[in-house]
């Protein structure tokens, strides 16, 4: 039998979740498409980065101890002994009493030890007056500063951000190993739940959940395919599981917001499979289930758009995150002080909508909006959640909370 | 001739980028593919949402009135006339005495102002106890409560998240006008610069530029282009930039590093169309350019990445946000303490690359990282960047700051 409405903490439903939630395989894709995916090998740099000591501003490459104590009154004098071109190299050293001109990013010339800044030199045919001291390594960017060869330069697991995909087209890595996306099926149950292109009638609602999980695992690095909309009726249930769990990484039912259904879906998760968790200390949340169909992953939320919405963030992220390789998506967070109390029992995570208000010079103001969280509306006009943890009698007024941004 | 360094004010400069960055154009998608894509219409609520009033919880509908003083030693009798069954309506009204049993999501008999939770009532026969008083409203979510029909929903420019795709579905919408995703031109100029297969040689540097702009336009919600490397040869780069404005929405050239590659790249936008800043009060990244090729809007980079990308998330993100229709997308921020003074002229902003540390129960104290701009592995190993106001000579160690995170 199914553990049912035995309620564990957030936290253990995390962990279980976690558990159970390992990314599939992987695959070698063009550097191009990488951005966004998930690394799944540890990159190196294959040599010097850069491969040589380089200028970082237009100039003269110079001995440094020879512009010792110059100064526009007395400035020092050295022979420019030519120009080194953007993209070739130099190999004729610097003598004493000479210097080269370099350009931003151009290559030093052996012997010499740091740049004197255009700025600060005057050219008198082939006489160069630096008019300013420099120091040994000044203006320069040593061969290997940035990525000395075989230095790890990306790791595994990281979800590919811009300066990523450079770090890796840096290092010469036209293809890199990344997992697979995972494919998170979707189900949507319940007797009143209508297409969405359907007019309702009598009390048939239409089929927001599907879409809710289907955008939600999408920005959260998942592909998707849809099962439609099923009875509440265990056979059929079981039917449509059975093959979305043949055919996908993870799945992701949503209630049926009825006792009725409720039961019917740990029912037929514990026959596929087995029901590790059927009620969390979470609110709204509380009649989530955590189970497995077979060996896939499925979450069993809650029929509310808003509950559900509230269960992907709080555990959604870590199933989708773990089948991506890459854990969950950072939410973006803002600090405020909040407006009002809000009450909460021990022993429960409760996460709250509420609305910012900005303030120019002062910390924003969170104010909660209370109220039926069977509402959609609040999911699109709040500005994000307030977590109330689970060890607090709710929250007072002033104390200064971390908004989760929608 | 171009303005060649009249420096402007940032605030100036994305004030110039976004005037001449609008949205191309409109077209019509499935809502299944909306996710993360820009509302190009105001859509409004189709019908009432619910549609009917219905209950939050499992138990009976009642007439709230006849449940006034009612207790566990003296609960109010009703009499139970029947049950709603989910997706199905309910027309016979509820008279004086009795009660129904109505699931959660369920609708409510006409007559009925309130629902008993199951909790509080206890069966006998067809007579249900009821043991709690209930207020008029209490556990219901009236017709029309999450959208009146003609309501706003989604508002055109909103960047859909997960819970507006929810919203859209539940106002009917299978398919919503967006703006097309822009097609973003990028090239890389400098001679210096290689293929990234290739191994470089002398003072040669791999191509890290395309695929940072790639990815930043990528993950900004445009589809890229790349026109390869060109040198920095005023008619090459002339013909590339025509090609790429004929074909494109924007352009993104970034530099040459050297002072005669910006120079080329200057004259060559002015000759293509119009510079309309060379020069802004921004480190790094001064020698930063916008104009328009025709009449396609153009950003010329610094050359160095770790510069570029500065440039990218300050100015760039205002050039793609605006092409989407949707605006710069927002950074996540983290509020932080600094840990050293960061010095810096007035009437410049300056960005600088900061580490956070995050400590339980404190604000997470960021530590900047001075040094060399040019390096690339600071932009990985860094956790993001902290604003330095134009107006501010520096920020004092201890100051609180607000972090851009990567």
């Amino acid at each position: 039998m199914p553990r049912f409405l035995q309620v564990v903490s957030v936290t253990e439903a995390v962990h279980i979740i976690t558990s159970i939630a390992a990314p599939v395989s992987t695959e070698t894709i063009p550097l191009e498409e990488a951005g966004g995916r998930v690394l799944a090998e540890d990159v190196t740099a294959d040599l010097d980065i850069p491969g040589f000591t380089r200028s970082v501003v237009d100039g003269y490459a110079v001995i440094a101890a020879e512009t010792s104590g110059a100064g526009e009154a007395l400035p020092a004098m050295l022979r420019c002994t030519g120009r080194v071109l953007m993209g070739e190299g130099t190999t004729a050293p610097i003598r004493r009493g000479e210097c080269v001109y370099v350009p931003t990013g151009g290559m030093i010339p052996p012997g010499a030890d740091a740049m004197v800044m255009i700025e600060y030199a005057e050219e008198l045919g082939d006489q160069v007056l630096v008019q300013r001291p420099v120091a040994s390594g000044e203006n320069l960017i040593l061969q290997g500063e940035d990525f000395a060869a075989g230095a790890p330069v990306v790791s595994s697991g990281t979800v590919l951000s811009p300066q990523d995909v450079g770090a890796l087209a840096a290092v010469g890595r036209t293809r890199v190993e990344v997992f697979k996306r995972p494919l998170i099926g979707i189900i949507s149950t319940g007797n009143e739940v209508i297409p969405i292109g359907t007019k309702p009638t009598g009390s048939q609602v239409r089929d927001v959940n599907s879409y809710l999980c289907r955008a939600f695992a999408e920005s959260s690095g998942c592909r998707t395919r849809s099962y439609g909309i099923v009875r509440d009726d265990e056979e059929t249930l079981a039917a449509v599981l059975k093959k979305a769990a043949a055919e996908t990484d993870g799945v992701l039912i949503s209630g049926g917001s009825s006792k009725d259904a409720r039961d019917h879906g740990a029912t037929v998760i514990a026959k596929a499979g087995s029901v590790l968790v059927h009620g969390i200390a979470l609110a709204p949340g509380k009649p989530t289930i955590i189970g497995k169909a077979g060996d896939v992953p499925v979450i069993g939320l809650p029929g509310h758009p808003a509950s559900a919405y509230v269960v992907l963030m709080v555990l959604g992220a870590h199933l989708l995150g773990g089948l991506t390789g890459g854990g969950p998506r950072p939410s973006r967070v803002e600090s405020a002080v909040l407006a009002a109390n809000i009450p909460s029992a021990r022993g429960r995570e409760d996460y709250v909508r509420v609305r910012l208000d900005r303030r120019e010079g002062e910390a924003p103001v969170a104010t909660p909006l209370f109220g039926k969280s069977g509402l959609l509306n609040t999911l699109i006009q709040s500005s994000g959640l307030v977590r109330v943890p689970a060890g607090a009698e709710g929250l007072e007024a002033g104390t200064p909370v971390e908004v989760l941004l929608w």
